[in-house]
């Protein structure tokens, strides 16, 4: 029995608030149970020096979590001088899981940097960023789309995330902390609408895992996916 | 006339929402009209290290901009590597207002840090954030009095804030982002249940400020403080 | 009795001497009795990125303490890596107060840095630093007027600045160490020669204070900084 | 066809050169093809401040480059500052990968940090790092035996990891640099004796993958890693 | 003909000020003509963590250069970091220099911190920061005489240093701005009282210099600085 | 008699390997005994901002440690965030010492940076290293040539260096670790083919020196370097 009492394939409830932002082009407020994280996407009319005269533009995201979004309160980022690894290895993920799904010479040379912030954190915040951060970049497109700065095509599919793991020796879905705590392995999981991988992490905790164990939590997370990507449909129609 | 169409003594429309966070001791949501803070306290079993065997308490304060609060998207400090001069002066006027309205020997060896998260910011951000971090800082230390960790009176007064400026050549209150950018001179004051003066900043922009005009700010400034104090109790009782 | 046996609206001994830097454009070695404040100014032909093509000027100052200026001996801030909020705060402040006393349209694409390094400190160093950096910006514009760079109205008027505070129960002037640590409150004054109010800063230390008291302090404020721009006007005359 | 001529599940010419450094507990210097990274496992009697007290030790893991290791010469870290997100996630990845096979509560309180040093850099050097550091990890262990410092039980399994991709359409084993810049999608597989999965970890970096291609990945891993194995086993006997 | 007009072998107007400041144990204003340099010994009750227990003390020196010291106004090191290889260099230099005429043991655990801050720089800042060190030294030490902490004897002998260099094709004394700039080679000597050579530092800029210029270039220093050396002895008698 | 059995004025066994690097203009390993250093020579085709437009190259070197080329491990200066006073030393040495034999006009608009990594260290790092940057250097130039892209009179002549010391009361060269750490006094002397001196550093560690001690160091290091330039050109012929 998982602490959540929820079934091993059952999402945490999930729900979407779209346009939550007054200045950011685009943005939601996503709260996978109680991890709640907010994500604005900001357009720039620039793209970063390297991609200068390319002729594409670029996606890139930023990840933070306020000091008391945890349990214990965690000491700001800024005071130790520069983003941890954790920090940088999800932002780093959050934006090629973006990339994967926007056609970024039609994109023009802009930059749209998606920011992630956990406003209350309980297990799950870097998929449901990924999850959140495809919602505010397809606002922003649309914002673009309104004032004729690019077509229907510069996105090419949805994009969205959850981790599974192996809880006692039953694989499930969508970890809240206190599973997440306990888990033998963990595996997060980033898919596309069309059901491509676009990124698997699968690390385990204690003991190795076998094949069929992978293969299973692949599997949970496929039907998870399919119902958050069910639900960034209903959100953005 | 105002850009927002306010009376010269008008507040905007403030509202403050308690206990939002799962986890902290004490927590508020204000909002200034546009300009919404996130405020949380977090109580630690230690006091910064010049602080120790004082058999005092301490109480300090946190200040950040979420990276798209602001019309433009501001980059993280982070990325910088230290909070910027700003950011150090308001926290540093944040704490400064709490201590002064705690009894801090009664506190007990405890340290107590608020944090003032902008969520969205339309202009006096940092007033909004002081008068919420009292409503946290209240809720903080309820929280410790059900655990007789303290007694009652360990805060001594209420504390709020509010900005003034001179807009054309009008004193008016509580500035936002459009007044502010236009504003002759502004000035930020923090004042106590009691009528107590814990702070005054005042500024001239482009021309300096008579005596006159400064001590009517001061006036607007005592008429808008205590409608805050008001809201404070209401919202704690 | 103050611990300085001077009266509640006498200043320190208070002396102004001009000319001490071999190198810079203008400079000044002003003493507030024992505290004693070294100010540089110096002339780039170029101003900060955020302001090119404007066709105005820019006025900044930094701010430090030698290491043994204070009683015992303090870091230095490069160890650590950064200035201090504390620096920071000090350095905005009288980049400020000299910016509101120049017309810096007229000054042409050009910066002055006001560089106010503390030699000695007894109390008052940012106020000593205000009223030295307005003479060594006085002989840099006068070196560019011999050079035929800029016209005589660049500069507005003259700007000084003095602390004041409560100490015991009674209101007094140009607090030095001594006093400083023991007051109730303090506030410090910027005005100009026209008598305009550029910055007000006051902090109750313990004890929140009155309108009255408040009143009382920028009276004599007033007073003692009418006196420091009699003894500007001696030094540059 | 490959690039470098090789079959599709053909690793590089491999070796495992030990005891290469004068002063390290343990040490080798692993090659995969023109990717070399020098190894060594360095012994300390103190563990993190975290886990002080908990009677069980810690293995840690660092990541570097030389500047010219790489075909164009990268910048220093050291003088940016701090690590890149690059360089935390490889050093976190080499750090979990050793700590999956060691009984820490049987090393004691200790602290083993093996150091992976890229002298030249060909693609591949993770698995490399990974492959080697396992090496020096084992001469470490053995050095400690011989001192009765710990039992036999301490090194639970061996641990090696190789990378593999889609090169055009075709899944190849263990991506030189040439190839890896052309390649699809890439994937790091960590795999231990017993062939339990430690880490897996694919990224698509043009087009989605599907699960088929995956599963193909993930069986040309079992491949090579089984080869790495064996040849660990030569390199230590 | 040097561009000082000074004969070859002539030190520049030389001056030393004790007991310039009101904070510290030991003090003095060097001047080396147009360079000068504020030294400051500060005393402290506790030795460096690696020195702890092993019942000695430890002299440090700091080295720093006001901002507009200098020709052209130099960047402050803190918006940069940290001290700059330079900045290091030359306070390693000055602690060797001063820890080679102290008996460490004899000191007790006590650390002394010399500062040398240039207030103006013309050539030479660190030989007149050696030798102006020392004098803040001695002064430390007689301070810590008269209270008993130490004996006579911790304080061996002098130590004083000075330039030399090649300017044109003539060995000169004591380099100034001008002449350093155009030097074809440059040696710094730190030299005892008894005339035994701490520290010898010879550079060639352009041209290496041969045995019989070094020879003479040290014969040089030596009568230079045999005269600080007895202006030290006046200043401190 | 020297801890390694030498004769004083007998080098340890010293090797040079040229090309050792897949990717560097230049490169050698060099050895002086267990002090080995990797050099790479690396070419770009720019030069420092400030030597912008006056058709002039420049030469700069790096130098680092491996974590565990040292008896204990070293923390790497990364995770401290700027490179030590030390390792800035000696990097500022190198590049002297190759800028001392180039003509940098003839170089072109060109930088090259010379990297010296240590790999295993035992005393005398940094004159391997310049005895090492300059086989890299004149590869690189090789390099150079064979593309017309500089002319033969570029380098001017070789370069090489070493440490010498006074152990016990023998003058003795090229000091290992162990000798080294109990030395009286130790001293690097960098000089060229045609027998000039580039550089010259000595330092006392506990006595001071006398003059004729210096001139038996000098003379050791001038046989010393012979022998290294000797090896030098076999390498490169």
């Amino acid at each position: 029995m998982r602490p959540s009492k929820r079934q091993p394939d059952e999402l945490r409830r999930v729900s979407i608030e779209r346009a939550v932002s007054l200045h950011a082009e685009g943005s939601c407020l996503i709260k996978f149970g109680n991890t709640h994280v907010l994500c604005t996407a900001s357009l720039e009319e620039r793209v970063p020096p390297w991609l200068k005269g390319q002729q594409r533009g670029w996606i890139t995201a930023e990840y933070s979590m306020l000091p008391r979004a945890t349990h214990e309160r965690t000491r700001r980022e800024v005071t130790k001088g520069y983003p941890s690894g954790r920090t940088q290895e999800i932002q780093r993920l959050i934006g090629r899981a973006l990339r994967a799904v926007v056609d970024l010479p039609r994109l023009g040379e802009r930059q749209i940097t998606v920011d992630c912030d956990v406003i209350q954190a309980d297990g799950g915040t870097r998929t449901a960023a990924i999850t959140g951060a495809w919602v505010a970049l397809y606002e922003c497109i649309q914002w673009m789309k309104l004032r004729d700065m690019v077509k229907d095509d510069v996105l090419r599919d949805q994009v969205a995330a959850v981790s599974c793991g192996i809880y006692g020796t039953t694989p499930v879905l969508d970890l809240d902390y206190a599973e997440d705590s306990n888990a033998e392995a963990d595996a997060n999981f980033v898919m596309t609408g069309a059901g491509g991988i676009v990124e698997v992490q699968g690390t385990a905790e204690t003991v190795p895992f076998s094949q069929e164990s992978f293969d299973e939590l692949m599997a949970l997370a496929r039907k998870g996916i399919g119902e958050l990507l069910q639900l960034q449909k209903l959100t953005v129609s």
